[in-house]
């Protein structure tokens, strides 16, 4: 058993600063019935350490037979007994002082992993019975050794609780958010202006990546249409004269992700395109209205709803608003049409202020492409903030090349 | 069920053009015993397709309450039966010619994309007894599913056959992991070049990244020591004047991984220096020696091991070797020392043309800090071809800020 050091054994029940709200994690946990969680996603870990994740494996898992498997014990009420198990590496993050809990030891690979939190839980007795896991970010090697070990307690699915503490941003999350949004916008803002007719996808979705990394985001992704093409993959087609293009792209400022969705023009729009992106513009702006601390989650697809049905356009338009923050899609759900394990949680609970919800509008048209606007807005006390919340028109594309 | 297109049903036993060895899986497969494989790791998905990962989900995979679970299901001797379940969105590779399997599906969470796997499983019929997973990349809800939905059937580890597949490269990995090795050097001597004392580890760390990413690759971490310290993670620790760097970095070319280490000074290394990272340049250079085609693994460490020990510096010194390749750490495995469950595979058979492997000699010297180089060599016919194999020596700073 490798630990990667010492740590000095913390007094019972000693109040810690813990860089979360320990005691609505704790409400949370109680509500769901769970005494303990045994955390395994890069998300949730990264928030219960306050913005860490270990930047050795922030792009990639796999390593030798197995993979990087960092896991972190909380015990309800007792973050004196909190334990992490990281890689060996993790040594290094650990001098500079970026673990909270008091214990904290190394592993490789997932069974490895496993081991040394089921021997912290064991050594904890009976009064850890029900045990939170996340079942989608728990490899099935690792959670049948937890089974195993841990025979007298119960695994149960701790998605919900987490995902509810993560609902609410405090003020330095929502300058993460904010920032993400900034760049993810400015840089396709240069990218437009900088590729005149003739780039493909593949060049265009490059040099948005660029962009976003010398502005200092990780770049996630980039989803790009060219002319009446729907295909939304980086391609050789060629964005050309007269051409529409969309930018959808999500890049991450410590972890907060950006996500928002531009369109561009090589030329000038004509009255018709004018008018679609005037119609998902009106849309977009309709959902923000009833956005506002105590506001009831429903309405936001309330308010949007009407303005889609009356476009008498069927499928070919859509709507969506779900919230976002360390991962893309997450709290506040607000449609009914959520996935099926939490239907529409949020859609009948007042919006608070600090939740982050992102709004989109997709036109395909079947004759002038794919038009779409994507925005992230903060809910505050008085309404809204819109982050990112430039270029929503007819961004010109730069001159020929 | 959402299919992402109606596939045109493949006629049964008909030869279809694979992007891998084809036989030499299904003869790994037979040796182990798997009548079908279920893959759910992004480099084995990656290589059966022949250079594919979703771009969407290159960087992370949370997303909504589950997270994205690419499946490709593959079938003994019968590439007509392979299926692939992937997300909504990755209908627009297929329709791009991205993969060759004839079922494409589309799932979304992790139960979706198992039960998908485990209907089209389930209409092969009882020939299927035995089927090959990646437990450590299964997520353990996935694996519950695929478990109850096909009861008469086993689950077995399938790590081994895929690593082997994976063990020897063709001439096109070969340029991928070339490419990536000369894109991660250049990128450390721009970084050292433009860098004079008193920047941050943090600052260089974030130079390299850029510099990796502007070359094209996709960065995936930066290791970095300066001064007298060991700890290897960016901080705000300064690069001073008179003072030593280390850089090892890993960045990917199309997936496939370079990873070298570099060492950098302010100013001019005096004779101590000099003599350390000679005697660390001896080992590497006396590891390379036995490397060719048909030589036995274990000669790689053979021959630099009695370097390792005659130096008489205990454990401050650690000479490693082990292949690379889409996995940082893979085979070929050459030291009795790996992982328990394949302990040195590779130490007593043949080394073979186009297995790649990571040569590192690590010094952590007590007053003169973190010296180190990692070099990437391949097997040839003929002997070995070093990747990248350039700033090797005391590179030398950039002038005052």
């Amino acid at each position: 058993m490798e630990q990667i050091r010492e740590a000095p054994a913390a007094e019972p029940g000693k109040s810690m600063a813990l860089p979360f709200d320990g005691a609505r994690l704790d409400a949370l946990l109680d509500e769901a019935g769970i005494d303990a969680l045994v955390l395994s996603s890069k998300h949730n870990i990264h928030y219960l350490f306050g913005g860490y994740r270990f930047f050795f494996f922030d792009h990639f898992d796999a390593i030798g037979v197995s993979r990087y498997l960092p896991l972190l014990v909380y015990v309800k009420g007792r973050p004196d007994e909190a334990a992490y198990v990281g890689d060996p590496m993790e040594s290094y993050e650990r001098a500079l002082g970026k673990f909270w809990v008091p214990t904290v030891e190394a592993a490789r690979g997932t069974l490895d992993a496993a081991q040394h939190a089921a021997d912290h839980l064991r050594k904890l007795g009976a009064r850890v019975r029900r045990i939170g896991v996340e079942r989608a970010f728990l490899p099935a090697d690792a959670e049948e050794l937890l089974r195993r070990a841990l025979a007298g307690a119960e695994l149960v699915e701790a998605h919900l609780p987490l995902e509810r503490l993560r609902a609410r941003k405090t003020p330095a999350e929502l300058d993460c958010l904010r920032k993400a949004s900034d760049l993810v916008v400015d840089s396709m803002l240069a990218v437009i202006a900088a590729h005149g007719p003739g780039a493909s996808k593949l060049e265009l979705a490059e040099a948005l990546r660029r962009e976003e990394v010398n502005r200092g985001l990780t770049f996630e992704y980039c989803l790009i249409t060219a002319g009446t093409s729907c295909n939304r993959a980086p391609s050789e087609e060629i964005w050309g004269e007269g051409e529409i293009l969309s930018l959808d792209s999500g890049g991450n400022y410590k972890g907060y992700i950006g996500d928002l969705c531009r369109m561009a023009i090589h030329g000038e729009p004509d009255a018709e395109l004018e008018d679609l992106l005037a119609e998902i513009d009106a849309i977009q702006m309709a959902a923000r209205r009833p956005i506002r601390a105590g506001a009831i989650g429903r309405e936001v697809y309330e308010t949007a709803m009407p303005l889609v049905e009356k476009s008498g356009r069927g499928n070919s338009l859509e709507f969506v608003a779900h919230g976002m923050g360390l991962v893309s899609h997450e709290a506040p759900r607000l449609s009914a049409r959520a996935p099926v394990r939490y239907p529409g949680y949020d859609a009948d609970r007042p919006l608070e202020s600090g939740m982050v919800i992102s709004i989109e509008t997709t036109l395909q048209h079947p004759r002038r492409g794919f038009i779409k606007l994507e925005d992230t807005v903060a809910v505050t006390d008085a309404g809204w903030e819109a982050f990112g919340d430039r270029g929503r028109g007819w961004n010109r594309g730069g001159g020929a090349r």
